[in-house]
């Protein structure tokens, strides 16, 4: 029988599924630790692929998630802030000789809005915004059906958008940026400050604390924690006020660790959000959600991938 | 013959023109002032409508330009800042019922944006960003050869968009958007500010100077004239180095008054925008240029649309 092998390159697991075609059951899944700071990462995922692959099952094609900015078109990482042996590597070229099958590389935040449009929250929708939030800011839209790429298929890097001009540095360099403002790293470094210049908090003791810790600090009362994450969902509000202005989607999706950290985050950028969208005729049947398909919907994007492209074929 | 009727509805004037098939040349033009504060501007469209009606012609559909915001699949004007008179107006199926054609309705500045690309800066792009700055900002976007509609028809408005959260007030009532950063009035509220505070200019004995006196003035080389256009070209090529991230279009056009105010706010946006982009990779093969059908634009879009959706009827 027909199946479709799916890998999502994520900074902490390599992680391989297989599918039958029109089905989202795993047939076989597999994942090791990418182990980023070892040399031979691509020796490792070759074997997890082997591994994970279905006996007794023809493979039509595979699909790849990876965290950009890559070549969608040409199949090419350029440069991944976590594979530093990854620079303009041929990764669909390499895998394509090795397995003799199509390869189909696309962004995993791009994957991810094409498995919620596809099987999760976005079902349904022809217009969709999706954004990923963690230790960054990922963006993925779908417009009339189908994946916005661009020019060189770099968009759409939604984390990267300017909301507050020479605001605090993003992990790319530039200022101001959504990421900046409301990813996990920039609700800690918001919190450090805040305990520097003076307020009380329960955090006060925690040597380096991450945005997890964060949040359970806020569920459990911690003003301070609370503080932080009203703070990123009135900019996480306020940017997504934009993307209704630019894209007007019928559906807000968000996705990634930050978004489950609890209420209060995702209150405050609703609340953020609805005062800002300039016309309320914006906001008129959307659905502002998180996503269904929780980690899962970067293998069932490249799944996705594989199966619309590897059928053309 | 088949003739095609395109109308621009401005603030300033209502215009209409014809057009044969595949011709750009117009076969009638007629123009009158919009009078926005006199009652009966839906009267004084019929008739500059039926002024320019190419006589021994088959008209086969008109297309409207109108500002937003609009409904373009029903045909809606839903609220336009200059005219009082429209709120949710169905000027679709006035204009059809009176004249027995279908007319498409569709927002100024994605026409705009469709005429550059069919007729203008943008021939042989896909991926096409266009900005009009004006007194206001407008945006409109070509993605895959197709205009960018979003679910209600709203998108895009890109002058609508956080560049500076919390700062100055927007013609909308929300604060920082790019068109309180970059367009005419925000250009001349920088150089009233300026001037109150102390800063020496030519531009301190007129009463209430506009933006093409403030170009006036920078062209003469006053400091003051010149900073206020390098400080809306710093924050346009913030805006636009996030619309990069966001669309990875392979040509940025600038249309509209404010762009053809001489150098110093191109160039002021253009080191902005190379200085902004995050990874090069959006900057290779792009063209950022001005448009180059100048006031015609909504015009020819008009046309081109009436053209693109009668052909389908």
């Amino acid at each position: 029988m027909d199946a479709y092998i799916a890998v999502d390159i994520g900074g902490t697991f390599l992680r391989v599924a297989s599918y039958r075609t029109g089905k989202i059951t795993q047939l076989t899944y597999e994942r090791i630790h990418s182990d980023v700071e070892q040399p031979g990462i691509y020796n490792r995922l070759v074997k997890v692929i082997e591994q994970a692959w279905p006996k007794g099952h023809t493979v039509i094609a595979i699909g790849i998630a990876a965290p950009g900015p890559l070549d969608p078109f040409k199949g090419i990482i350029l440069a991944t802030p976590n594979i530093p042996e990854w620079h303009d590597f041929p990764l669909s070229e390499k895998l394509s000789s090795r397995f003799k099958v199509p390869i189909y590389l696309e962004n995993d935040a791009n994957l991810a809005a094409f498995a919620e449009w596809k099987f999760g929250a976005g079902r349904g929708h022809h217009n969709l915004l999706y954004l990923t939030i963690s230790t960054g800011i990922g963006g993925g839209v779908i417009i009339d059906d189908r994946i916005l790429h661009g020019h060189h298929g770099l968009a759409a890097e939604l984390g990267h958008v300017t909301v507050l001009a020479d605001g605090p540095v993003c992990s790319c360099g530039q200022k101001g940026h959504l990421e900046a403002l409301a990813a996990g790293p920039a609700i800690v470094r918001y919190i450090l400050e805040q305990l520097e210049a003076g307020k009380k908090s329960r955090l006060r003791g925690a040597e380096n604390p991450d945005a997890q810790e964060v949040a359970a600090a806020a569920k459990r009362g911690d003003a301070l924690a609370k503080s932080a994450f009203s703070r990123a969902g009135k900019y996480l509000g306020i940017a997504v006020a934009g993307f209704l202005h630019t894209f007007d989607p019928s559906i807000v999706i968000i996705g990634g660790g930050v978004s489950q950290s609890g209420t209060t985050l995702f209150e405050s950028f609703e609340a953020s959000l609805r005062a800002h969208v300039f016309n309320p005729r914006y906001l008129e049947e959307i659905t502002i959600t998180t996503g269904s398909l929780g980690d899962d919907a970067g293998l069932l994007g490249a799944f996705a991938l594989a199966q619309m492209e590897g059928s053309d074929q």
